[in-house]
C-alpha cells in the first residue's frame, strides 16, 4: 500500500522536531517546505539589497502556524494512539492564523479531536474568522484584544481539562524551528552573510527562528548563525522597547497597550514568550560571538507601503511580510545589515488573508487611527467598463441577440484600447 | 553566487515543459510541488473510497492557474531577453483565479510587462478582485458573464499588439500539465487503479492533465493511464451535455447559458478549449485501450455540500474541490469507480478564495437561484461571549483595573466551559 511519507513536510528534519513521535502518529497536511522567491531585479534595485521572500503564507492553512500545529497535534495524536488519553479539547487564543490552523489540524483528527478557539472580537479579518469556522472548530468572540483572549484561554487550561495550543506548548516551537532548517538547507547550509528578518507578535515565532538555527549550528550542519532582525510596528513594540535600554542589567519588560496595526496578527502587547525570547537571544549572541540579534521599529505606514510595493513587484506578502521589507530597509538605514548580505524575509502569511488592509487603503478608509496615508502611485482601483446604450448590455439572465453581442464586444474592446492607449495592428 | 533552480517549480519536468526555454528566462514564483494529502480515517470511511486531496490552492496565487502562468510568462522573458519583444503588454478574460496568477506573473517582469485583466463585473469574490489590484494589473470590470469577457478578450487580441494569457495560449495548457507529472511522481510512477477527478470549466485543465499523463505513458515513464472524471456543476455543464450521447457521430457542442454556482471558476458554458479536450480525450482512450475518461454531472447543493464536509474533516477545498468530492461519490454510485481503485480529487484554489460562499451558506443567505439549502449540521456560526456587566467589557482604547480584569477572564472562562460542558479539574 502507498504511504505518502509524512517526512516530506516538517518532518523532513524528523531528527531536530519530535523524533520521540513514531511515524505512524505524525499527521501530514501539507505544510512546511515554502517556496523561497527572489525578489525581482527590479524590486532588489529599489531596495538596494539581495532578498528573497520566504512565502510562508503557502502553508495548508495560509500561514506560518501550520509549522507548529503539525507538530503539536502529531504528539497529541501520539498520545491518543498510546490510549492515554482520548477525548481531547483543543483550545486557543488567536489573533486569527493561530486559530486557523488549530482547527485545521483538530478537524483531520475529527472525532478523536474537538476543538474551540477564542478570537477578538471585531479584531480578525473576514477570512481570517471563515476559516475555523469551516474547519468546523466552536468559535467564540471575546471583545477586547488578543491579549484579553490569551488571558481567558490560559485561565481555562489551568482550570479545566483542555489541551492548550497556544505558542506556549512547547510542541508548537518545536515545529516552527523547521522554518530555519528549510531555509539552511534552501541555501545549502551557507549561512555566512545572512540575515534573516521575521516580524514580533508573541515573540514565539523569533524564538523558534534562533533556536532552530541554535541546533543546526551546534549539530555542525551549519558553521554560522544568520544575523536575526526582528521587525516591530510603532504601535505594538514591548520587544522594541525592552530592547532600547542598551545596558542588559537594566533592563525591564513593560507591557504596552496596543494601537491599531495593519500588521495585525502582531498586534500584541503582552507577549507571552517575552521570558524565553531574551533568554535565546543571549543564547544566540553568545553562540554568534558578538551581537547577531537586532529589533528595529517601524511605522504604520511603511509597513502598507512596502507590503504593496513587494505585491506589485511579484511578491504574495501579508502585512507581515510588508513589515519584514519596512525592517529591512530601516535596518539598512541604521547600518544594521551590510550591502554584501542577502535578507530572507519572512511572509507569514498570505496577501489574500489580510486583504481588507489593501482594500481600505485604495479606498482611503483607514481609519484615522492607523497613521496612514495612501500614496496615490501605489493605489489600484478596478474600471467598469460599460456600452453606452443599455440595451446593449448583457447579464446572467438576459442575453444578446448575435449582432447587438458583436457590437457590444466591438465597443468595450475600443474602449479598452483607448484607456490603455493601444494602436490598432495593421491589417 | 546562490542560485535558487528554477527546477525546483514545474521546470522540475523542463524536458516535458518548453525544453527550449534556457534556465535563465525561466520565472519561479515558488507555483508546482503542490502537496498530495490523504483524507482523514473518519472521511474516507464516510465517503467509502481510498482518496487524496491535491492542494493546488497552496501555489502562490492560491490557484492552479500558475502552473500555466509560470510557463507562459518564461515564454514571453524568452522573448524579451531575445530582443525579440519589449513593452509587453499581457491580458486575460477571467473568472478570478486566470486574472490573479496573470497579474501576479507578469508584476514579477515588471516593467518591462505590464498586464490587464477583465473581469465580469459582480461574479468574483472580493478576495479574487483583490489578488489583481494588489499585483498592480490593470482591472477592467465587464458586465455579463465569463464567456463575454472572453469574446471581447479574443476580439481585443485579434486587433491589437497585445499577448493574450487564457488557456488558448498554448504555453499555458504545457505548464499546467506538470500537475500530473507531479501525481505520477507522488505515486513512485504507479498509475495503477488511480482515478484522477478534475472539475471542467474552460476545459483547459482536464485537457492538460491528460496531455500531461499522454506524455509521461508514450515515455514510458508510466505504464498506465490513470482513469479521469470530469466534473460539471449542472448549472454549467455544456462537457457533461455533449458527452450524455452515447453515439459519437451523433455528439453536437451547444454552448449552454449558465446558472448561478458556487463553482464560480468553473460557472463558463461555452468552454474555449471545447475542440481540443475532445479530441484528446479520444486520443486517451485509444491510448488507454479502453474508455477511461468520464464526465459527471453534479447538483449545486452537493458541491456545497460536500465541500464543507471535506474542510470539517481536515482540508483546504474550494468549491471546485468540493466539484470534485461530489463527482467522485456521483462516479461511485454509477459504478465508474470501483473499491479497489484510488482517487486524486483537485482542490483547484484555496478555500479562503471562495470563503464568501460559505459564508452565504452558513447565514443561509445564498440567492434562490443557486438552489441550496443549509443542512443544519453543517452550519458553523461563531458566539460572542460577553460578560453581563457592561462595565467589565475591555476594549483597545479601555483598559480594566486588575481586579476587573481578573473578574472578567473568570466570568468568560467558566461561561466557555459551560457551553463546551466541560467539568473543572479537581484541585
Amino acid at each position: 500500500m502507498l504511504k505518502i511519507p509524512a517526512l516530506k513536510g516538517i518532518y523532513r528534519y524528523h531528527e531536530f522536531i519530535g523524533p520521540i513521535l513514531p511515524l505512524e502518529s505524525i499527521i501530514y497536511l501539507g505544510e512546511g517546505h515554502t517556496p523561497m522567491v527572489e525578489a525581482s531585479e527590479f524590486l532588489q534595485e529599489k531596495v538596494g539589497l539581495r532578498f528573497f521572500y520566504k512565502n510562508d503564507g503557502q502553508n495548508p492553512s495560509a500561514s506560518f502556524k501550520d509549522r507548529g500545529m503539525a507538530s503539536a497535534l502529531s504528539s497529541i495524536k501520539h498520545l491518543i494512539d498510546q490510549g492515554l488519553v482520548s477525548d481531547v479539547i483543543a483550545v486557543c487564543a488567536s489573533t486569527g492564523d493561530t486559530s486557523a490552523a488549530a482547527a485545521l489540524y483538530a478537524s483531520y483528527l475529527g472525532p478523536l479531536i474537538k476543538s474551540a478557539v477564542l478570537l477578538p472580537h471585531k479584531k480578525v479579518t473576514a477570512q481570517q474568522l471563515s476559516q475555523p469556522l469551516g474547519s468546523g472548530a466552536r468559535v467564540f468572540e471575546i471583545p477586547g484584544v488578543f491579549d484579553d483572549c490569551m488571558k481567558v484561554v490560559e485561565h481555562l487550561s489551568s482550570q479545566y481539562p483542555v489541551a492548550l495550543l497556544n505558542s506556549k506548548n512547547a510542541w508548537r516551537i518545536l515545529g516552527q524551528e523547521s522554518y530555519s532548517y528549510e531555509i539552511a538547507q534552501d541555501f545549502d547550509w551557507d549561512m555566512t552573510q545572512k540575515a534573516v528578518v521575521v516580524p514580533i507578535g508573541n515573540a514565539g515565532n523569533i524564538s523558534a527562528v534562533m533556536n532552530g538555527f541554535l541546533k543546526f549550528f551546534r549539530a555542525g550542519i551549519i558553521d554560522q548563525l544568520p544575523k536575526i532582525i526582528g521587525v516591530q510596528s510603532e504601535h505594538a513594540d514591548p520587544v522594541y522597547q525592552y530592547y532600547l535600554e542598551t545596558d542588559k542589567s537594566r533592563r525591564r519588560f513593560n507591557p504596552v497597550n496596543t494601537r491599531p496595526s495593519v500588521a495585525q496578527a502582531a498586534m500584541i502587547g503582552n507577549p507571552v514568550s517575552m521570558p524565553r525570547v531574551v533568554a535565546i537571544a543571549d543564547e544566540y549572541d553568545q553562540a554568534s560571538g558578538q551581537d547577531n540579534v537586532f529589533v528595529v521599529q517601524v511605522t504604520e505606514q511603511a509597513i502598507m507601503d512596502w507590503q504593496l510595493t513587494a505585491n506589485q513587484n511579484g511578491h504574495i506578502a501579508c502585512t507581515q511580510g510588508g513589515e519584514c521589507l519596512a525592517g529591512l530597509i530601516k535596518a539598512k538605514a541604521m547600518g544594521l545589515v551590510a550591502l554584501n548580505e542577502t535578507a530572507v524575509l519572512d511572509a507569514t502569511a498570505h496577501a489574500i488573508k489580510f486583504s481588507e488592509f489593501q482594500d481600505l487603503y485604495f479606498k482611503n478608509q483607514l481609519p484615522e487611527s492607523y497613521h496612514i496615508v495612501p500614496a496615490p502611485d501605489r493605489v489600484n482601483l478596478p474600471e467598469l467598463v460599460s456600452p453606452e446604450n443599455p440595451d446593449l448590455v448583457p447579464s446572467q439572465e438576459k442575453r444578446l441577440e448575435q449582432s447587438d453581442f458583436a457590437q457590444f464586444v466591438q465597443e468595450i474592446s475600443l474602449k479598452i484600447a483607448k484607456k490603455m492607449d493601444l494602436n490598432p495592428i495593421d491589417p
